[in-house]
């Protein structure tokens, strides 16, 4: 078979998860990944057998990995002349320069979520809109947050054919390996009211009418969110059909808060480590069974959101999607899940 | 003048600082406190000059004071037979046992926010339901969460005339004090849904309409509240007007997160400490100023509540409610606040 | 009387605090304090009635004040022109170019422990070196971390003649107010080995012996010491008459943590807060009893600093040490700490 | 290869990682693990093909695992029946029965260090004294306090001959996986003093003379032990050649907090996470090489011990040291680590 040639411009927090992903797929394969210099990264490539390449062009700056003893493979532009698809995991604000040189380079893009919607015109969450990326030539994965949402949105969206949404956002305020961030001790209320994260769905799924207000909190694991979702007259669900709909829903787990001791983050996160994927991972969105209520119209629930990881599978899908090599997102979604529960056989 | 001549029954967290706030009223006295025995507690009543009596009527468990060196005037009862209105400030789950002394002593008497509306079939605070509370037998002052919706959404369902709301409580885990409780770093959805505490606010104000959802997160000094409110049709009210609105509303304080530099709870805790009331607390609502948003007929807001002491001055207030010394409730806001301020006059 | 004329150039934090405790004294008045611009302090200042004059002599920035409703009454050399001494209450790294101006104002100067000793030569604290301090021109308020070892350390070495000492200092990660800071969820070495606060002690007590390592972790209220001190042969104590000795020692108080259910610095904060002073602030060090244990000559033991305020009533008698108005420093700590409690007479 | 039969009994935080960690030895086999009940950690049992025994040999527990859909063997002493060695990895408490139990079946045992030294009269640690445990009957593998200051101390005392320490341990106050213990903002120091934890390193090795102090800091990632060890007269080390001693030291990592990027111990773990362990676990003690500072014979530096995992591997070698089947600890050590390795080959 033909694998697909992936390149990943950006091999930090979200790169490194990304190419382990991908390269636990047969169909595709990592021909590089890029760091702007030698340091502890460059040798986790090394052990996975990733080419490594320079974010940047600049000879000095390539040859710089060599006192290091990296094999730095080239720059950038030799990354992407041998890729088939690149995906961007690189840090903000850095969207508009790599855009021109994936363009450039005639080849297929990916986005991450830290990126505005407008820098490509088009974003992609596997269960919203594959077929609307299918064969596209770039695109943007959502964030965390939006991929959540649309996880467990989007079949109540499809099931009812009309949806408004209000979220709270209980955000984590710095990621496990950062350690400058805080707040301490006290609540950050985000000031821009609506907070972007709700309306960001949208970009996915225009049809769900949605908003939310955002707070952050000291803690390191997941974020919370708090939702309220309006069902339109006549949508037929209860409280248990809804759950059922969603233990159906790929990348979805719901468990019982009180009878499976998993009263908060911290125990949800300690399940993912026993799943034993890589940095202990949880790509699907945490659903609190006993935390689910319709009354009326109006239905209440919460759901965790492993902020470092659950966009990785996604990617993999998007992959498929611009290079038109699976119509299905569910498909892909099984293929994408399969080889990653394989490589992960802990 | 008469004073009144008041009894707190349990001189912890919210006792002790209900007793001071007594203490600075012109018309008003305390005549004691109890205790359940000799501890750090009770030299904080001698040092204010509060009569110390024991929790129970034990002649043992009365005497044990002396050992300690503590002057005890005598049980529970002695202490009800010579007040007019007794403040119940004892820790939940008592209030049944407690209700048949109170009536058997003959005098009024105050319940807080962890008993039950059921246990009294009136609860109280002072801008919703003052009138009704006027010459009451009994009554129960409001938790400080649903005393902090009170205050903020009270003068605009008397603007509008109704109101929907829906609100996620981010709580704190424990209070700064207690070092036991977790968690250290994960949040806590409160699994049931919807909570218990937005509901509350119907026993004060029955025509709003209001459910809540919310979380316990890791910090100790407020509760945040992330408010959205559906008003009526021909509202007539804007962000501004809104604003507007709260900074006339007593024991509301609006201030802009950016502009004052109080970006968080631990600034606005801050802010508090260079009041100078004492445990360096707040009576007041804080709301962000740039977190509130009108959009169409659906308001949005962020609040913040000191759990440990925003109820303090409604207790105040409910003592001339029940004993019919003073009709209007702002009357009676403006004498509890400016007696305090004026007690605490760093 | 004629009072001592104090001047405070930087109101914040320290400098608020430093003020009120001035004010309170019988024996000296506040002739100023110093903002950079108009702000949520300058309201402070004139709700104290201190005179509000500007940190520079900038005609622009004088008149900024006006603007926002404050009177300013001139520049920092005005200010200077009308006190006996000036408490530097300035944030680090301005003390060279604030000690030309003192220096040429002709005026006493104390520093805080954000200086060097090398920018005065000089530093100061109560207990260890009043008498070196008396007469001076001008000094070094040492830090909170110094002034907490100093308070029992130095009555230690007053009884025993000689004292080698480490500590290792569990510091808090950020103040209470101080929501930027992390880490939320880790333990953060000071990787200068020693660290460099316990070597300073021997800027007012040369004699002492000692060095540290420190840590940083996520809390907000208090440092807390974990203390070996070496006694020499023949000291004659044991656990017991150490625990009297530092009962009986000013500004330190000593308390069972079992016993009197104060576990942790939560509690003890809760018990500051009892007190009744503003900001709920402990000047005094608190010492474990149950954790302080003399196995042969090596003695262990626990204490907790609260960091935003055991410097405070230090700054007070350094006043009448530089001004030569009392001679004998625990007379002068006496009339600084009553004076201060009558203050706070909550 | 004939392999030494491995029950765990007790399939929790420990037993499961200790589990793993046999099953990934060529010369070991796990014949069972028991869990008290059907729940969440017999399906990671199945899902690793390990048999699964239930804790009690009484009936009804037995068969209450099949009404789950487990397939449970029977009960603890048939598990023994068919095993060389146990582990026991059960709560505390329950060591003196388990002996018992273990004694009857005639087996090989091994208990880890919540117990106490006295249940056995001998303890393990692979780099102190895996001599004096071979063809042992029974032992207890020390702690992860005591296993971590054995790394760092033995190597130093087997240059040295003689070693005097003192240990601050900066506790974490709660596992990741623990929600319900705090404190949330506040350090608490342990009130026994010294605290067991020092003393424990001399139940393996009772030539080093040590104390420590404790507190615990709300933190759940890793311990910190900040040490003092004082060396005799004519060691010939200095700060260089004690770093190249532990960078050569088996299950020690030294990197340094500047060059690194590594201050603390989030970006510890963040880079454990990299290393891609199940669980996330770092088996070796981390030594910051910036914080390492020998001053004429005293030594200062800063450990990180990863709680959950550092004994791991040392149960490990404790088996063959048990079993007679290796006698040299560095060729266990070397054979432990390099299965582990590949096992983890993500």
């Amino acid at each position: 078979m033909v694998t697909i040639k992936v390149a990943i411009n950006g091999f930090g927090t979200i790169g490194k998860r990304v190419a382990d992903a991908i390269d636990a797929q047969e169909d595709m394969e990592i021909v590089g990944v890029t760091k702007t210099g030698p340091s502890f990264g460059c040798g986790l490539a090394a052990k996975k057998g990733f080419p490594l390449y320079c974010t940047f062009d600049d000879v000095e700056k390539i040859s710089s990995f060599d006192d290091s003893d990296y094999d730095c493979k080239g720059g950038l532009s030799e990354l992407l002349s041998v890729a088939d698809v690149v995906i961007d995991c690189a840090p903000g604000k850095m969207g508009a320069t790599n855009l021109q040189k994936y363009k450039s380079a005639g080849i297929k893009y990916m986005f991450q979520g830290g990126e505005k919607h407008s820098l490509t015109g088009l974003s992609y969450t596997s269960c919203a809109n594959h077929k609307e990326n299918f064969n596209a030539q770039g695109t943007r994965v959502v964030s965390c947050n939006t991929t959540g949402l649309s996880r467990t949105l989007v079949p109540l969206f499809d099931h009812c054919g009309s949806l408004k949404v209000e979220c709270t956002m209980i955000r984590r305020a710095a990621d496990p390996g950062d350690s400058d961030k805080g707040p301490i001790n006290a609540i950050k209320p985000v000031l821009k009211v609506p907070s972007h994260h709700g309306p960001d769905v949208m970009t996915v799924k225009p049809e769900i009418e949605i908003n939310s207000l955002a707070v952050a909190v000291p803690t390191t694991l997941m974020h919370v969110h708090s939702i309220i979702a309006d069902l339109p007259e006549g949508h037929g669900l209860n409280t248990e059909k809804i759950i059922e709909m969603w233990m159906d829903t790929p990348r979805v787990i719901v468990m019982n808060g009180k009878e499976d001791r998993i009263p908060t983050t911290a125990e949800v996160m300690e399940m993912a480590r026993d799943i034993g994927r890589k940095w202990g991972d949880l790509h699907e969105i945490f659903v609190w069974e006993d935390g689910v209520k319709l009354i009326g119209n109006r239905l209440y629930y919460f759901q965790a959101i492993h902020q470092e990881s659950d966009v990785i599978p996604e990617n993999v899908d998007c992959v498929r999607a611009l290079m038109g090599t699976e119509k299905d997102w569910k498909t892909s979604v099984s293929k994408t899940d399969s080889a990653i529960s394989k490589y992960y056989n802990l």
